[in-house]
């Protein structure tokens, strides 16, 4: 406990406006001058060894977003019998946490692992591919990039940047949140001020709250001051480390705001381009092991955190009532389709979003829905 | 339509007893000699080029199941630079579809893609790498396998058969199947002849029904002879395809046999042994691959494909009665428990299984079934 806590609270203060699986994250500044590019005149040269450096929105080993962008870099290089050599940095080392976008667009990195979302200033329909609320959850959200037309349309967007990225990790659902006073409707929202950012916390102030912007390792303090009433985080296993229950041990679920967040790496399209078909392939597989063992990873961890705050510290999650699920759904569909509106780009990816959320919400209702609730009965 | 039937119905009988995702497929017989490996005496040998034969339990180029090994065959061949290359042979090519187990254990095949459950004859522990009644989801089965211990156990029950195994695809939830009559209560089970092998069927045999063991290519025959009463297959996408709606109107979720059917890639063990770390790394990141992808698709084509029997064939889902539900629970537990009892590594495994199951159920049940459910209420 303490030692995670530690780790994030190390990281630092985060920049401002920042996104939502982590906002967690990294001093901004350092805009450390970057090293030359390791291809020319590295030592490594002669082995035939080409060095990618990777920036990353993550505080160092922070567990599971932390640990994506080391999983994958061993991978690459795993596969690559070395020759593919990635370095990655955490949140401040290289560039801050929000800056690896554009880092990597310039060529001062070679690479990031972060969540898309964090872009949504360069346009907002970076949200689409890390989580929209009440939007796709992680498999929906695999189907539509992969088989449904949205990979291309995520090339397209990021090719503006001379970028090309994919998905490289999931946190699966993340939960509603700690709240220091129980929710009996819709009213209760009514000024209360919550930390959450980006979309989600539109929805919130669209409903009558007070969203409120902090970084990680500021979330506690806050609830201990009384700063703040609610915080919402990532889920069991990230949150039981930062032991926001302590101050605020009414927790709600389900999390409308990122039914499944993905994690993607972003590489320069001009260094991509450069590189053979072969190791563009080593790279692409190694982002998809990355998504499926995170998806694998934050169940199990998330479940056995669960366990842990239930035994050791009597928290039993609660559900939100239905009048602010209900509430929270319509304001969702209007919030996401007004970023829509922003070029006909981002128009047609919320078009094919939307049509696949639609369509999936239907199959996922009597398929993994209907079998959990059929679980939980025949278990009593 | 007539294309896919075509192409199961090509696939010949099927051996009894098989498994459940297929339980489609493949000429038994045919026990090919196998050539003697690439490895030696191959032209290939000279630009360094290592073959594999992969025996397949799945009709050539059968939707989801079928495509898999060839995906995993190309993302080989692209991340070794062609330098690694995978044979892919249909179940009946180059042995029959449940007898590739025995051929890669063997080494008369290199390696197979097929469902571990196929080989529950050699031992019931198999049934836990694929799928159990009321058991995992996909992802919890990821979460298991790769996290909480599952694999290092798979490792020991394979390395017995001269085999190492991994994940390499997931169907996703399994639907409930196709019935010719509502169902409005358990009694409705007694004396029902419905197609449904392996654990799923034995369940189905303790509440009075009669399971009945048929390859996909039967099926719809039975049906419109009125040798059975009803059927389960796989979800919507492979269901379609085969028309089970015609004779079978009424389409029941959840399934409770399979929340979440994993599929493998098995080598020899000897070849393994001789591959170099590279090697090994290319091959096990592209089994993670191939897992990835395959629950994206089957998400978004199992959706689609209902949609399409909801808009073209007027089918509509229907909840299966609560006092099935709750009876399926009890037996099936039961029945899962009694083959853990075969031998010790079987009961470890399944003691393993069980505590990670009940585990990730309360995690799953508040957070995507949570949300499953908001999203459902929060779109009337």
């Amino acid at each position: 406990m303490t030692r995670r806590r530690d780790i994030v609270l190390g990281a630092g203060a985060l920049a401002a406006g920042a996104g939502v699986v982590g906002a967690l994250t990294g001093s901004r500044g350092q805009k450390t001058a970057a090293a030359p590019s390791a291809e020319i005149g590295s030592p490594n040269i002669n082995r035939g060894i080409k060095q990618f450096r990777m920036a990353t929105s993550w505080p160092k080993d922070f567990p599971g977003l932390g640990i994506m962008p080391e999983r994958f870099a061993k991978a690459v290089r795993d596969m690559s019998d070395g020759t593919l050599e990635v370095k990655v940095y955490a949140a401040g080392e290289l560039v801050g946490a929000l800056e690896c976008f554009n880092a990597t667009s310039t060529g001062a990195a070679d690479m990031y692992h972060a969540a898309e979302y964090y872009w949504q200033g360069v346009s907002p329909g970076f949200n689409f591919f890390t989580a929209v609320p009440m939007g796709m959850t992680a498999v929906e959200l695999m189907g539509w990039i992969d088989w449904g037309g949205g990979q291309e349309m995520w090339h397209e967007l990021s090719a503006r940047s001379n970028i090309i990225a994919f998905q490289a990790g999931n946190t699966g659902h993340q939960t509603g949140g700690w709240f220091k006073k129980k929710l009996t409707g819709l009213e209760d929202l009514r000024g209360l001020r919550m930390r959450m950012p980006g979309l989600g916390g539109r929805v919130l102030s669209e409903l009558g709250a007070t969203p409120v912007l902090l970084p990680g390792g500021e979330i506690y303090q806050a609830l201990q001051s009384g700063s703040i009433d609610a915080t919402e985080w990532v889920g069991p296993w990230n949150d039981l480390a930062l032991g926001f229950f302590r101050e605020a041990p009414n927790y709600y679920v389900p999390g409308f705001h990122e039914p499944g967040a993905s994690l993607a790496v972003g590489v320069n399209l001009d260094r991509w381009a450069r590189l053979t078909k072969s190791e563009q392939a080593i790279i692409r597989h190694a982002c998809k092991s990355a998504n499926d063992q995170s998806l694998g990873e934050y169940t199990i961890m998330n479940a056995r955190a669960l366990e842990t705050l239930r035994d050791r510290y009597g928290i039993e999650p609660q559900l939100m009532p239905d009048d602010i699920l209900r509430a929270v759904g319509q304001v969702s569909d209007q919030i996401v389709g007004d970023i829509a509106q922003s070029d006909p780009l981002v128009t047609k990816i919320f078009d094919s979003y939307l049509a696949s959320r639609n369509q999936s919400a239907r199959w996922t209702e009597i398929s993994d829905g209907a079998f959990i609730r059929a679980r939980t009965l025949s278990r009593g």
